[in-house]
């Protein structure tokens, strides 16, 4: 297993488990933008690291502008952070929820980081004839029985949408029962703009949502760090409170401007989209003929369950000894041993990543025949 | 005031009030090497943006390991974060003193995150007589009413170390209370290693104590990011444990390994303690000279007391308006209005700094005169 900080990307453990150089490694096991940053980004952050000798910008004043522009939200309402997952953390110690809801499988690092910060957790499953999302009425039967609730929109493994309806009625329950609710659109840039479900529109009916967003996936920028939330401006005053100063840096912030200045309604945002769409429906038709059950998914991964008698670790080798990782599921509460993700990437890749899936598959069946 | 976030170094602020371009003021509010960034980094940081796409090493794997070795520790007593400031963070996470005991005048973030994560403060003062060191018979009274006690050292604003003996004394009082002792060290390095006083090689004797460096200080990195702590083992993992995934950035590591490699024990660092020391006794000669009182810091910048009628907030608009930002003390429980500090930078950087200061004096004693 090289999930052992529970997570995919992590090339490094990859590389000392298979004794392959990180460089020569194929990467399925994170999900980010295929096509790697915005063309002109890398030179643009080349022009600004003599900028690294002063400090950050401590009110983050020129990305959250443009941020509220893109968003059609005032600054106000903006919390810029270190990487999505210090938004995260910083709601979870501005609200210290006494019980967090979660519905698995779902992102990690809503379970880490509230054990981490002390809040109990409740979970319910989603169903597997439900691609993985939870029957609504069960999440709205969880919401009272706690103080904050996350929902990956996309969700992370599955890939899924809430339709708008139900997004509204989850909303609706907690705020009637005050309850937080903190909706994850880390992958909601993926999804062509008139398909992307989001309750943003409706953020002054729901003072309890807090939406939160990351720059690093789209624009393959990880190694930088930047996510933000967009809430009520009362909120988002909240979770600044907790904030350690300077902790979004020059370049992430930097990165982020000229992303929002250069890249945004461009034909990278367009292209990629389609990209996406296109190499993610080939991928999910491949995988379905070699006997893969492949959830429904719309952002730029697929959780994929293999067939028996397939487990998720060994394949995972057999990948890994072939130079590619894949990040296994076996581990998120709701899935089988079985579940694996995989992310989308360029055809080129991703026909290398079927070869040698096809390879794994045809090595096995030869061996049963034996 | 320009210090609306607390800190100098804001040069954002300081451009709108002063109405000019970043690019051409003059920052003595942030206390950077003068030297800049030891030469080669920057070339390197360029050779490594590509990395971006990829997540940094959540554990941090190989600077951990050049950190263990240059400091003579195992990797288990090390916790790396985004800046000293998320180590300070992470500590009174793990630990939630209900009370933080201070020694005033001192770095505002100590009372900063003491108080957003729910610590109530004590504080105790220091003496003018004593460099605005506090006596250590006060400091040993503070303890046993504390749970945590936060000193600089050298402390910043004062730039001053309080001998071995002292230090001893205070450690060995907070061990006999069970009180955590978190000695911060950002500014060490500057201090040449004769003369720099450390309980680092006592921590064994000492699992009470913490103790906090920075690497952006002295490498002029700070818009990177990049601190670190070395304390027992036992308390590095309850630190950990507080810690956001992925929090270090990929350029701040890659930037931590590179110093350690090739910048450290170099001329680089020799010439910079050197020209460091004698420009700053130039620049205490010269001001005292001018009627000014300064302390005998030891670090890379100068506490210093204006001689009535001067205010620190009238004499940083002054300079401010010349194009030099210097860091108002006024705001620093302990100090008086007429203190300010500055940095120490190079000899040409430093004359033009006197030639407008005694511009600025000489002016106000014509108002006088008129």
């Amino acid at each position: 297993m090289i999930e052992i900080y529970g997570h995919g990307g992590d090339r490094k453990t990859a590389a000392e488990q298979f004794g392959q150089p990180i460089a020569e490694m194929m990467d399925y096991s994170a999900n980010m933008n295929a096509a790697g940053p915005p063309p002109g980004l890398l030179d643009y952050l080349k022009e600004c690291l003599p900028q690294i000798v002063h400090y950050p910008d401590p009110g983050h004043r020129r990305l959250r502008g443009l941020l509220a522009e893109r968003n059609q939200c005032t600054g106000e309402q903006l919390v810029i952070g270190n990487g999505a997952a210090e938004c995260m953390a910083l709601l979870l110690l501005a609200l210290r929820p006494a019980v967090v809801g979660l519905v698995e499988p779902c992102f990690s690092e809503y379970a880490q980081l509230s054990s981490q910060y002390g809040s109990k957790i409740m979970r319910i499953y989603g169903r597997p004839e439900l691609a993985y999302r939870a029957d609504v009425e069960e999440i709205c039967q969880l919401i009272p029985q706690v103080n904050l609730l996350f929902l990956g929109q996309p969700n992370n493994p599955n890939g899924v949408q809430y339709i708008f309806d139900d997004l509204k009625r989850i909303a609706d329950t907690a705020n009637a029962h005050k309850v937080i609710l903190v909706i994850d659109e880390a992958f909601t840039d993926f999804i062509p703009l008139s398909q992307r479900i989001s309750l943003q529109g409706e953020l002054e009916r729901y003072p309890n949502i807090i939406i939160v967003r990351s720059m690093t996936k789209f624009y393959a920028i990880p190694g930088l760090r930047l996510g933000y939330t967009i809430s009520s401006p009362e909120m988002a005053a909240r979770l600044r409170s907790q904030q350690v100063t300077w902790s979004v840096n020059t370049l992430a912030q930097a990165a982020g401007e000229w992303c929002l200045e250069h890249a945004a309604d461009t034909d990278y945002e367009q292209q990629t989209i389609a990209r996406n769409i296109k190499q993610r429906e080939y991928l999910r038709e491949r995988l379905t003929q070699m006997g893969c059950s492949v959830c429904p998914g719309e952002a730029n991964y697929l959780l994929v369950e293999l067939p028996e008698p397939w487990e998720a670790e060994t394949f995972q080798m057999a990948m890994g000894q072939k130079g590619i990782l894949v990040r296994s599921c076996a581990m998120y509460p709701g899935l089988s041993s079985r579940h694996i993700r995989i992310a989308v990437k360029d055809q080129e890749h991703n026909l290398q990543l079927l070869a040698c899936w096809q390879q794994i598959f045809g090595d096995q069946q030869q061996d049963e025949q034996r």
